[in-house]
């Protein structure tokens, strides 16, 4: 019923509420890995549950988990009609370091046409766009199909009572798609998609050599060195053409024909600007991929932390007794985090040399995930952003990972459409967060859209 | 003049109170690196002044530097007599982690026959033996030669103010030999001294890709990673033989004979006692040589510390921006340490991959150091031992470096007799540091011996 006329319209009237709204929001630090942020996380799910309402919600509740809320809301017209699940988070990454950034982390600003706010485009603005497109919609004739929304609090700390709620709550969600925005588009110029996430298999390995720290005089060259055992280890993990050594780790690996990987090459980028913009003189990775497909749909191997010894100032001559690494492996499809955990685990242990002992211990994995692009909600999705950006969306494969995706298809059986309206250049969990003034108004008019077409192709 | 009778006779009748004098001393908790106990620094350097002076010394002098103080002291008897300077530290390490500890780490208690406090070894207790020794000797007819006492606060943080105090006091300071108490024995059945000492050069590497911290899902696999990229290089310092790469670095290698190794494997080392003591089921090490042999004669690479990423609780799926390591070598006559730390410098940087950037930091150097056996004051300390432990000491090569014993060398041009009484299984620099009684008391009767044989031998 809605149509892009309307939406416009609605937009330029409703404008600068539609900023004010989201800005009181990124006000609330609802930090959730921070226990001394309680009582703003709590804050912000009424504030969300307030504006469901205000919107027009039939049913909008805070609901209380073992850690933080999650908001569910719905507008049902009709039980025949498809059903939308909206979910996204109101959570935010902690802001610090603080003295990095240019203006105040919860005071936010525009500046340069964009939002600068801790959660401005993770994800509070691009949750927001949902609420806001739900009160167009209903201002506009209302919903043309019916609508649910689940707004967590827990995503930055890993949704582990989002699981619980899901499982328990399977009847109250039933849907026919789940829509998310809490990815990125390549550029405003290049509307685009994400079609596949990664998994990820990430663990922690401590390696132990002598039982007390020795002086590196007296024991240095004669007992194994913890670290530089480590060092050696990491170093063996991957060959000389960056190829991940461990046993069976490529075996599930879904190859891509080269016309598929010829039209993923086919987005735009420029490896130049792309090294400009980290100051890197080279890339490097994965022989025979490019950097375009090493980030897109090549498992890879990454330490994400490393420590041991002595690491405060100066020089101490100390042989350690143990080191550490945290490793994570992002998995493409059909690889299983399951499997490759075990795999991992097993060449690390059976690597290890006499002189020292390996510990590795999994913190948590996620499938990898790839949407259909088959189906009307993408379709519709598809349909949505050339109607407001001017060009059909172009479809990626994200090095990213986002694990409640594969959970909501294997607890809900649902599949998930990625309308990310980020930019990479948006430094989520960084510093100076933003998310563009466009990219938010441009995008509660696409989720608006979305609902009208994906309820258009879904009645026949 | 003074005898084995008269010293073991003088001991017996003084033992209580040198014990509670050194218990004394070790209330103080001297620690130069901890800014908050200064004044407990300059209190014990009065302490050691005031006890020089109840014990006969002419000048005694707490000399203030731009750091920790240095005290002097001295007996001249006779400017045609040979003059003996005695090098020792009353500062000590900082004693966390106190947790570790049985009992409090400044407050000295005997148990199993050993002092058990911060500095009782190492080097308080060691240095102590020469105070009352040269009371034994005041209090015995008097010193047969001219004794000098140079006692600094700041060996455990470089000795960066001895350097220019013993430039400065060239004069002064002008004796025969350097006595030094600060190294360990075999075992009190098996005396040994120190013969050598490896030098040492230490540097930190920081490695810089990217400009930022970035997310190991979007960017991992297609940008180098500093800590892998530290991991590889750190692997290459070392072929599989565990020689060190760094092209030069075993040039000026001084190799012994085989005669010379085979001497120093005759003394008392047991591998399966090493391995038992460390927990550790199997040692690693250059090919080609055995423990001893890696520990006293082999220089060695080691990573002191390591440090990368997100080294927090739980996970973070970071890319980091930077990656660092310390990595210190320890030399042997007659490499350089300057010049092993540009090979290792130079080296570095031309491995290094162009898709990160290095920067190599020289910390601090010392040379390899060979104590001359074919001198006066060296065959006047084997005798000591002997008479007072009844076995001649066995010369050791130690992995430890000293640098300021290579320092008197070059400023002073004097060689230093290393009569170390301390024990491996003290544990300096660790929880539970000690110093057994008997080392104690036998060492000082061994350092006043050690004097009337170095002045019967310097008289002809």
């Amino acid at each position: 019923m809605i149509t892009k006329e309307e939406t416009g319209q609605y937009l330029s009237e409703n404008k600068q509420r539609f900023l004010d709204e989201l800005f009181e929001l990124l006000r609330i630090p609802s930090v959730s890995a921070d226990p001394k942020f309680k009582d703003d996380v709590q804050k912000a799910a009424q504030f969300v549950k307030g504006k469901f309402e205000a919107a027009g919600a039939d049913n909008a509740e805070v609901c209380q988990t073992k850690g933080h809320p999650i908001v569910y809301a719905d507008k049902i017209i009709d039980p025949n009609l498809p059903t939308v699940l909206v979910y996204g988070h109101y959570d935010v990454q902690p802001a610090d370091p603080y003295e990095l950034w240019d203006s105040e982390p919860f005071n936010p600003v525009i500046k340069n046409g964009k939002i600068v706010a801790r959660g401005s485009a993770d994800d509070k603005g691009q949750m927001y766009i949902h609420i806001k497109a739900f009160e167009m919609m209903m201002k506009n004739g209302g919903v043309p199909c019916n609508v649910k929304f689940m707004i967590e609090g827990e995503e930055e700390v890993g949704s582990e009572n989002l699981e619980i709620f899901i499982a328990e709550n399977k009847e109250k969600l039933k849907s026919d798609v789940i829509v998310i925005s809490d990815t990125s588009m390549i550029a405003n110029e290049h509307p685009s998609m994400a079609v596949s996430l990664k998994g990820i298999s990430y663990l922690e390995i401590e390696v132990t050599g002598p039982n007390r720290d020795l002086h590196s005089g007296v024991y240095g060259g004669a007992v194994a060195n913890p670290i530089n055992v480590l060092a050696r280890m990491i170093t063996s993990l991957q060959d000389e053409n960056r190829k991940v050594t461990v046993p069976g780790f490529y075996d599930k690996v879904l190859e891509l024909t080269q016309a598929e990987r010829d039209e993923m090459n086919k987005a735009p980028f420029n490896l130049d600007d792309f090294k400009k913009d980290l100051n890197i003189d080279d890339v490097e990775g994965e022989a025979s991929y490019n950097t375009l497909e090493r980030m897109g749909i090549r498992p890879t191997l990454d330490v994400n932390g490393i420590w041991g010894g002595y690491i405060g100032e100066g020089a101490k001559t100390v042989l350690p007794s143990k080191a550490h690494a945290k490793i994570s492996m992002r998995l493409v499809p059909n690889q299983n985090h399951h499997e490759i955990t075990k795999l991992f685990k097993e060449h690390l242990e059976s690597i290890a040399p006499k002189s020292v002992k390996v510990k590795v211990t999994p913190h948590h994995g996620g499938m990898p995930y790839v949407t259909p692009t088959d189906t009307d909600s993408y379709k519709a999705a598809e349909k949505a952003f050339e109607k407001v950006w001017g060009k059909k969306p172009i479809p990626t494969r994200e090095g990213g990972s986002i694990p409640i995706v594969s959970l909501f298809k294997d607890i809900l059986g649902l599949d998930s459409i990625l309308m990310g309206f980020g930019l990479n250049s948006d430094a989520i969990h960084s510093p100076n967060e933003s998310f563009g003034v466009e990219n938010y108004l441009k995008g509660i008019e696409t989720v608006a859209l979305f609902h009208q077409y994906f309820a258009e192709l879904g009645k026949k």
